[in-house]
């Protein structure tokens, strides 16, 4: 249990990142895309697939300590009101390394992460990564990582074994994350039209890109009936459902007036959403009342992407600054009624979490 | 002006589509999508590209009397609570025509258009159609759209001359709808992420890659500074905006945070959406929700998107039968505040469409 006074005060981060040492020196040893290298006295993040890859000196983003540096998150947290973190290791994961490898490093990531968290003096908890590519020892290592006691379940992203969350390659791991109740937080990468965003950096890339990809993911997986398969899979979707809370009305109809396919799903596909847990990752009050509107305040959880989306001024010291994109998730939810913004900032983490 | 009756009751519809007679004419006689071709004794409509080009029978979808019969038109309106349509071409209008053909084909269009709206009673407006791979051609076109009485600004897709939206080869175009202030109804045809969507038949094409493309063409158009070079520019965005009035938020975080390109914009890109005009089509209340928190509901038109999405029950009669799609929309309307929803169903489009 947490002291009683972090708990019940301030907010609770479900939704930010962290490249764990042990991860970074992969990353600086790998001579492709995702990749760390040093171009002219500066460290840089290159991570993005088709996005990153130039060889260009402003690839990627700049890589300073805010990536892997624990102590800097903790102050980002008391910077920014935040008592308790559950942190997932960044994009992207283990996708792209070959299954035997994502499986060894899968335990190496998660037992480091465990003792992060375990070290943070009840500040930090933490999402496993699984080896989606070996769907089996995948599902082993779920159950592994519920005996890690500062775990709170998985980050995965939406390639699965390589051909998508509505796989059915993966019903193993569903399987074992409904048994065990473990909460499996599905998260972009690869952004989905990305040809249509070309000259405008990462912006379209990230604004657009990537809650597309996460909104294809989670409609497929609804219509090939993975949840009617597993209906004890607890989901949290990234950056506030992606854009699925504000189709789900035409999913549904779309859906209800389809002629070449039978889907043959147990009810309207936004029902399936009803039962999905969400991140407050919307940037502004009009998404969250329609997310709201939809599955309900209690299933929403703060969330603030950090260290992802810095100040664009680069003269900004990053470890003391107010960092602009959870002010503005903070700004969304203070356009709702009292009542949710608690449920939303702590309350409902607290509960769905088991913090 | 229409008779008084017609204005002050019932809905108007802003988004309803038909094919004009001289348009199946050509779509009957060409041999590649889109096209109309007749299989096992019946008419199937080929349009969507990657899509409905299989020798299958079931590809596509049925071609029936309502795609092109203005008496069926007029009788889904009665039968639908509706006392005016602003009739719109079907996709894909004439962008898929060489550019010599397009320009004369849109006058023949445009001319026909005017001339079933004329003979309407008062029941029916029109939007035109430009020939857009010819843009000089197309900014001429549309000063003679606005010499048709019947006719209320264009309807374009999402490919303008070639290159998107943001193209400034299509400034010319912009030009004239902005000093003749003629609406011009932005539509998806070409759907975005559409290799994520195989194997669900038209379903997560038209319910997740239309909305896609809409927001993607809209975003680039902002991006570039149309809309700060062409600040009188009406644009009316299917679909209730696709996905932005959800991700508007991200939209100005991710372009606020952009590091490698700098958008030189006057305003944050929300504030864009905030002038521009949307149908209601949205198919649930939460969708709306968002929509009016953003840009207010007196930008806010009833839509059906009629004749597309019919009952997925083929036994039924779809001259006499109520139609789900236009049912969910107006449902979705039902749960606003009721001036909202007064504003929404008729007020909105007689004002803004001039009726």
């Amino acid at each position: 249990m947490l002291p009683a006074d972090l708990v019940s005060k301030a907010s609770i981060d479900v939704h930010t990142h962290i490249y764990l040492p042990t991860y970074v020196e992969m990353l600086r040893k790998r001579d492709s895309v995702p990749r760390v290298v040093d171009r002219n006295g500066q460290s840089r993040l290159l991570i993005l697939p088709g996005k990153d890859e130039e060889d260009s000196p402003d690839a990627g983003r700049p890589f300073g300590r805010e990536y892997f540096d624990i102590g800097g998150k903790i102050r980002f947290m008391d910077n920014h009101g935040i008592a308790v973190s559950v942190l997932s290791l960044a994009n992207p994961w283990v996708d792209f390394l070959p299954p035997a490898e994502a499986v060894a490093l899968s335990r190496v990531f998660n037992d480091d992460m465990e003792a992060v968290c375990a070290a943070s003096g009840g500040r930090l908890r933490g999402f496993g990564v699984l080896p989606l590519k070996a769907p089996a020892a995948a599902a082993e290592e779920l159950a592994r990582i519920s005996t890690l006691r500062h775990l709170r379940g998985v980050i995965i992203g939406t390639s699965g074994a390589g051909n998508g969350l509505h796989d059915p390659a993966l019903d193993p791991v569903w399987a074992e994350a409904a048994r065990g109740g473990h909460m499996v937080f599905v998260h972009p990468h690869y952004g989905l039209g990305n040809a249509a965003y070309e000259g405008t950096g990462h912006a379209l890339f990230l604004a657009l890109g990537f809650p597309f990809e996460t909104s294809a993911a989670i409609a497929r997986l609804i219509l090939a009936g993975v949840l009617d398969r597993h209906s004890k899979l607890k989901l949290l979707v990234a950056h506030a459902g992606g854009t699925l809370p504000y189709l789900a009305g035409r999913l549904d109809s779309c859906v209800g007036t389809e002629r070449q396919v039978d889907f043959t799903l147990k009810a309207a596909p936004s029902e399936y959403l009803k039962r999905m847990y969400f991140d407050s990752i919307g940037y502004h009050t009009p998404a969250l009342l329609a997310l709201i509107a939809l599955v309900g305040h209690e299933r929403i959880m703060f969330g603030t992407d950090h260290p992802f989306f810095p100040p664009r001024d680069a003269t900004l010291d990053l470890a003391t600054c107010l960092w602009p994109s959870p002010q503005e998730n903070y700004a969304a939810i203070e356009g709702l009624p009292a009542e949710q913004q608690q449920a939303i900032l702590n309350a409902n983490a607290r509960r769905i979490m088991v913090l």
